[in-house]
């Protein structure tokens, strides 16, 4: 008796024998090899397309003959015929074995394909959406046998895809005994699967056989801005991105102001929980039109953000989070409707997933870099800061992984700087000092000249130069140490210790000039000590989180950097490390992750299993509260030299010389601890 | 060595021997009794009161000394004096145990005490409801350990109380802080913990120990109208009843017409169901108020109700029920956020429990009837009737149960009914024909004396005499049956036939006057030919439905009969027999269940295992069609006749003599018979 047909998968390698007549994709299941299927095998989702490959396979020790497979049938010749199909492929459905044969699963037929997620990077996020569709042909009524149609499309479910318990609301209720009439009993449901193994649950219902896809939003709701992708949940790809402005702003521009919002206007969170959410169905609304899709086809979001946020956009009092213990309301992961924070924008049975928080002041935000950055997978010590209004910082390796929060205030976002502004046109964001002539040469956001190009002034007329923006005085306060303008403790030379006039005297300090646009009725732009003192504070807070972190660790020193956040993209290295924001390591070991926060939110939309990863990883994470740590304010104080005080920069030597100034004992007199010196 | 103190618990004889010291409460547990508690055993709740009993108890083989408990301690002589506490009692978790005892737990002391349910009636039920209080102590935040205030009250419960993986709403999440820090981390919590075993769920938070109780709402959602009783979820007991008219009656009089007017005006289901939720509030409040409790302290619902208003409430189109196959869109039972329902009156995280649908014409109204009246633990054969707008019917016994519904129309309401009209004051409820005089005397709703009774017009002077009600025309009829006015066909004698000048020709056939009101302004109050046949066809589709169910279970006769409904509660056994409405059985065996479908609510409501016993149960039932049965028709035209043209009713005739009069062929003319027979 002959054998049974071998048939082996590829790129699985799977392979066993099957009667001769198995439908591909039969054969596929019952080898465990990853083949999608939406309409269950009946020939008209299209989504099981394989190709066979025919001739001689010495690897596989098979040779394929040409009627390996069935011929073409009439389904598959209507499918090519009315919708086209790839020269080679096969429905998995349709074809049936008869001999040995060698069949390719091209990625878009995998339910778990894999997508690359950052362009920058190798790494995958392997499809696994929370929300899949399943089209099912459902038993009509019967009045000798009555049941309901929603039983009987849980009979269907339950046979066709061994879906089990489904639930559904009352708003899927209604729209049920329609889509069964009109689909002639044969629908597409949208099928939402927890990563708990809950129940599954219907969100949505279409007539016959949907191929308008189904979409999901990962959101990264900060305090200054919000940003989307709108993704396929089928394919993982982003369709669109977009970004609104946190409305929050008007009630406080940083978090803590907000939280003092509530603390002064009780009840306060009520008017800006439902600011937050507008703007998200705003947001999701501007998204939809963008990627040319119907927002109902939005049928998940996750959202990552900060504690205080977390608290804003649930509709609780952030006021705990403003006060010692800094007690989180809930702190785990929460999966809900999204009508309950009235997303109404989208589907109304749409599905929200919000990451965990880990403390008080580390929050899903960072979590989310946790899931991007992964430091538990690190085997070299790696230390990632999330910088913004709150930096976030996780220290770690395969060992263990630290996280805690540093309060550096908004210095780094050019608030509380003297020429500071938002990043927007006009806005320097680089900055180059000439260490002999002590000459400034800068770029502005929205101009791609230097401005010692040619065409600059014409380029950057519409705009103005306007101040100065976050990455703009980080560069400009190390452009200046490294120019000799500025010394270790923060104080800037005269114009006779420098040489140039562009250090000038402003009371009892000295002020640099970068820019004076005052011809041209603009601003003057210039780093004042004060502007040094704020960046200062804010690097210093940042560098000691860090130690505190490495402390815990009984680490001296870290491996590598990596700088997430989207201000973290602008953040050049080298200028971060003479500021000595981040501890010494080379300067190719420093790194920087874009939105970190953003990709971790659009792995675990995509992808259910990370949920469970980054919950469990979350509980894992040692957290340090650097309120109550006894050597915060010590290394603080350390920290507040540029680059510090004590710790060595030997990195950073090797790539940079910093000038030994020091301008406090100064013979100009004008120094202000040489003024107080007198006085005492 | 002394052995451990044996320790006897009454009423449940569970015994055992137990450490010297050991708290009565803790005694309790390890043996298995049923011993309440809410604080934990923290003396603060009162609910573990139990009565040590002392001397010789022979039947036990013990005697109990006088210091066989512990003195009173402190908590203990606190609690008397600020609260008392009765006589011979002491709180279970400060009594500990020294010596043998016999300890008694009062009935409310133990979780799952008996209430009764029915005055009428010794069953009972168990009180065992989904939404309980539970006190716990939470450990305050650290910022060492940092954890949300949810996830540390969520390891209290599983601590104090072993339950795991508790949910909690945002709007709950909202109230947590506050309510932890006001109760110095002592709270009570409601938990409500669905009959299938899904996880918890805190639906109310208290600072403190609350004592406040707990309430549910058990809700019979009529086409006409809508009664609940508001009932302690702790005892059981009913502390309020109301009723309000279902406002849906402006969008049709019975169901039908109300799916007819879904199908005229597309989305007209919308506002029905509006308007039903709104009444809903409406009784809520009204019943809140009448039992002087706080809305917010009723956290479930539960409903029953036909199909029609099923679908109507949850907002679902109905007008599949109004035709062939008559698909339900939902049959299986539901638990939801009574939100979902828009009950804004009660807790705003009160859980509806909605009983299943049997069949598209049997709703749950039908199932709360099944579980109130048990036909399936029934020895013998009974026949419950619940009588409205559409009657429903339950036949079975031990070994199986048939249900089915059978269109009798309105007009056992007074609906279509020449002088009739609602069960309101002034509505004529009893009547009794003198057989020899012929003359009537009766009863009016909102007066307690017969017509021929002294003071009878005086104490209707205020309401008049406005028309016959239901169960007054029942009795009408059966009542003229029984006088020789009315003859088996249905047709009324004339004057000369009949001998009094109350039956008087109007057209072709002759009426019978109850009552003339003209004299007072009021109307004249008859029963016509008409009216006669609205009963036929309504008593004889109920009778055909019955018979119906006795051909499908094989059964000549029934054993008993149970008559549902606030309509049934009103009928007389014996004129239902007379007019032929039930199956011939004698008078002792039919018996009136009142609002059995609203009972059946109320124990769904008080017992959990209840609604997963109902939803098996309607499973197991057998439905009936009635509209596709081949020998409905049959049967309906045999039971026009009064009591039926040929089923014998052998129990009937030993009560009641019939006379033999038939005013189809009389000789004077008059009859319709005899005319159409002339002019042939």
């Amino acid at each position: 008796m002959a054998q049974d047909p071998l048939v082996i998968f590829t790129p699985s390698g799977k392979r066993g024998r099957v009667p001769a007549g198995t439908p591909v994709l039969s054969a596929a299941r019952q080898l465990g090899v990853d083949l999608d299927s939406v309409c269950g095998g009946r020939g008209i989702c299209s989504k099981c397309q394989i190709t066979p490959s025919y001739g001689d396979f010495p690897k596989h020790g098979v040779t394929v003959r040409e009627d390996a497979l069935t011929e073409w049938n009439a389904v598959e010749a209507r499918y090519d015929r009315v919708r086209g199909l790839k020269k080679g492929r096969r429905l998995g459905c349709q074809a049936t074995i008869q001999a040995d044969v060698v069949i390719d699963v091209p990625p878009e037929s995998q339910v778990h394909r894999q997508v690359v997620r950052k362009e920058a990077t190798v790494r995958d996020i392997v499809m696994d959406a929370a929300t899949r569709l399943y089209y099912v042909e459902v038993a009509e009524p019967d009045m000798h046998e009555p049941s309901g149609d929603f039983e009987r499309l849980a009979a269907a479910l339950e046979e066709q895809w061994n879906i089990k318990d489904i639930q559904a609301d009352l708003t899927l209720l209604a729209k049920l005994q329609k889509a069964l009439r009109k689909g002639d009993w044969k629908v597409t449901v949208a099928v939402f699967a927890d990563h708990h193994g809950g129940p599954s649950r219907i969100t949505e219902i279409w007539p016959g056989l949907h191929e308008g896809g189904l979409f999901g939003l990962a959101i990264d709701l900060g305090s200054t801005t919000i940003a989307a992708h709108l993704c396929d949940l089928d394919t993982g790809a982003v369709i669109a991105s977009a970004g609104v402005m946190n409305p929050q702003i008007r009630f406080g521009e940083d978090l803590m102001s907000r939280v003092s919002y509530v603390m002064m206007n009780p009840g306060g969170e009520v008017e800006m929980t439902a600011a937050v959410r507008e703007a998200l169905n705003t947001l999701a609304t501007e998204i939809a039109g963008e990627g040319k899709i119907d927002p109902a086809l939005i049928v998940e979001t996750v959202i990552v953000c900060n504690p205080v946020m977390h608290h804003l956009l649930l509709g609780l009092d952030p006021v705990e989070l403003g006060q010692a213990p800094f007690a989180l309301t809930s702190s785990s992961s929460l999966t809900l409707p999204s009508r309950e924070l009235e997303l109404h924008a989208i589907n109304p049975r749409a599905q929200t997933y919000i990451l965990p928080c880990i403390a008080g002041h580390v929050g899903a935000d960072c979590a989310a870099v946790a899931l991007s950055e992964e430091p538990e997978k690190s085997k070299d010590l790696v230390l990632i800061v999330d910088v913004g209004t709150n930096a976030e910082l996780l220290l770690g390796n395969t060992e263990r992984v630290l996280a805690c929060s540093s309060p550096t205030g908004p210095a780094f976002e050019g608030a509380q700087i003297s020429s500071g502004q938002r990043a927007a046109p006009g806005a320097i964001e680089r900055i180059r000092i000439d260490p002999v002539t002590k000459e400034p040469r800068f770029r502005v956001i929205g101009c791609d000249l230097w401005s010692d190009e040619d065409g600059f002034d014409a380029a950057t007329a519409q705009t103005g130069i306007s101040g100065i923006c976050g990455s703009g005085i980080i560069e400009a306060v190390a452009e200046m140490r490294m120019a000799g303008l500025l010394d270790a403790s923060g104080l800037i030379g005269s114009a006779a210790q420098t040489g140039t006039e562009r250090c000038f005297a402003e009371g009892r300090t000295h002020s640099y000039l970068i820019h004076d646009a005052t011809a041209e009725g603009g601003p003057r732009i210039t780093v004042t000590v004060g502007d040094i003192r704020a960046i200062q504070l804010a690097k210093a807070a940042l560098y000691a989180g860090a130690r505190l972190l490495m402390d815990e660790m009984g680490a001296e020193t870290v491996d590598r950097v990596v700088l997430a956040g989207a201000f973290g993209a602008h953040i050049s290295p080298k200028h971060a490390m003479v500021l000595g924001m981040i501890p010494d390591v080379p300067l190719d070991k420093v790194v920087t992750a874009g939105n970190a926060a953003g990709t971790g939110a659009r792995i675990a939309l995509c992808n259910r299993a990370a949920r469970a990863r980054i919950e469990t990883q979350v509980r894992e994470i040692t957290k340090v509260e650097t309120a109550i740590a006894p050597r915060f304010q010590e290394h603080f104080v350390a920290a507040s030299a540029i680059p510090h005080a004590s710790d060595p920069f030997p990195n950073l030597a090797t790539a940079v010389t910093l000038p030994g100034v020091s301008f406090n004992m100064g013979g100009d007199g004008e120094g202000g601890g040489r003024r107080r010196r007198r006085r005492a």
